[in-house]
């Protein structure tokens, strides 16, 4: 039998917390028999939440009066000191009493708190912010989604592996294959940065990926590549474009269902084929970037998602302890 | 009676030239008495597709056999010489027989060839290519979409004023609104230039817009600004980025419309909504990037499109020129 996995959880980040949390561990547990919840936060409001009879071995309620706000700045947070249920969470982890650690808390926070309290991994200058992005097969794994305002190629570099490594812990049966997003597909265009990362790229021997080269903003969306690499800024700007497009689209689109007798005939009629997309665009599915780079897995759970997001967010948590993330980023870093 | 706008049509540009240059010309003219095209490209060519009787003083067409290919790089295309129909194009706004330039063909090309022949307008240091991209209440101006990958301050407040020149001259009853896209819209973050260029569009005395500050991604076709400055790189991952996003999802629901019994009758009955949005998001509809900071204007019309959206980008043309988008830059540029 394998060992069970300890999830540290921080009960009180994000919209409509602890419920979210702790009906999105329950939730999860209904599918993982093998996992111990170390949860963060207020004892007196958690218990509430759990049914009377629940497994003390499993639900593990560390308590907590102290919580960091979403309005809190990363500095502030920070400051509030040792006792936050997100600190301890991230302490988790730093102390081996936990194998990850997640929150739908302030996101800044979270970054700071987990860079003051973990190691990086060895030969990796910066941690970064990933996340899942669907394409037309399946997901990409993004990143960085802005931790990093500017990166060098190096940093390029390192997001290209650890990238990799995660896309296999999430999905062990496909083979990642890298491209690094840039403003034309031809060798010439971009900046310098991006030029010596993909030459960096062009001549890694051995590595656990295939580089595919540029790809435009887009192909991101086409399926051939499944790990986007880019800095910070480049990134976050990409993913929340693409949610602006997408909520726009879709408004578009329900506007257009109910504007008239006609269209509401045929949106009730379709009512089955456009839930099967409104599935597949599911924010849910995909919710929980992960912050990677750091010698310790830490999984930021999306502040307003619910609790069947936030239960997907701790099937990531299991994926990336399951498959060994952090030694595939260090087998692959060394090579 | 005011003068007769005069714009110089590139006819050997984009696919399928110059057929769709010509069509867009026969059908711009329909609502356009007062312009004279000057045309240049293979005349033989050119004739076919005019009607027998055309009027010689309305459609002057200027011969060249000698064109750039969408394959020639913009040093290449620029090496070609002074006889190509895009060279010729630029060359006559250039010396004053067109009041604008227009060309479907190679984007690096015009870019270069614009900037060889046309002076910079005083006061502004780069030229940046703007694009219409729809919001929820009608468009926003956004630049730069790829001239520049890197950009100073001075580079974004330069875009702000002639990205509200343009805003102006496009939609003369509405008032421009200008943000800076960042990641965040806190004061604090994003890179040292946008933080700059926060500051500098603040302390500006007697612009000629309003600044809103800073707008992320995802805010874009919200619809409470109506220019949206950022550098040539950012911008034009943002762009494509969106463009994928809603292939994607208009293929899925395409897919999702078609993929059974229900979802096909469904499909008819919505014909006529679909075809709304469709409508809405017709890429035809605000086809047409403008390259801004010249002392003449000069249109891009999108290599793919149809005779309806070179039409449609004619259209611009007549607007820029009509509203002098040229005067109002200088205008608020020496400011």
């Amino acid at each position: 039998m394998e060992p069970k996995i300890k999830i540290a959880v921080d009960a009180m980040g994000g919209e409509n917390s602890p419920k979210k949390v702790i009906y999105g561990i329950l939730e999860n547990y209904k599918n993982n028999k093998d996992i111990i919840y170390n949860i963060f936060g207020d004892k007196e409001k958690i218990l509430i939440l759990l049914p009377k009879n629940f497994d003390k071995e499993v639900f593990n309620i560390i308590d907590t009066k102290n919580k960091i706000l979403d309005t809190d700045s990363p500095l502030s947070a920070a400051k509030k000191g040792k006792d936050t249920s997100m600190w301890l969470t991230i302490q988790s982890v730093k102390n081996n009493d936990s194998d990850v650690a997640i929150s739908a808390g302030n996101t800044g926070a979270l970054f700071v708190i987990s860079k003051l309290n973990l190691k990086m991994i060895e030969n990796i200058d910066k941690p970064a912010l990933s996340a899942l992005w669907p394409n037309k097969n399946n997901f990409n794994v993004v990143l960085d989604l802005g931790a990093n305002i500017e990166c060098n190629n190096k940093n390029l570099v390192d997001f290209s592996i650890m990238g990799s490594s995660l896309f296999k812990s999430l999905y062990p049966n496909d083979e990642p294959v890298v491209a690094l997003l840039n403003i034309g597909s031809e060798e010439l265009k971009g900046n310098d940065i991006i030029k010596k990362a993909y030459q960096d790229l062009t001549n890694i021997k051995n590595k656990n990926f295939n580089f595919y080269g540029y790809v435009e903003g887009n192909q991101i969306m086409d399926g051939k590549v499944n790990v986007i690499v880019t800095d910070g800024f480049t990134g976050n700007i990409a993913l929340k474009t693409a949610e602006g497009t997408a909520n726009f689209i879709v408004k578009e689109f329900k506007k257009s269902m109910t504007s008239n007798f006609l269209g509401k005939l045929s949106g009730l009629i379709n009512f089955a084929n456009l839930n099967k997309i409104k599935k597949k665009l599911d924010p849910r599915l995909y919710n929980g970037a992960i912050l990677i780079g750091l010698d310790s897995p830490v999984v930021k759970s999306h502040g307003s998602t619910d609790y069947i997001g936030f239960s997907n967010s701790l099937n990531v948590c299991v994926k990336i302890v399951r498959n060994n993330l952090i030694q595939k980023i260090k087998d692959n870093i060394s090579k």
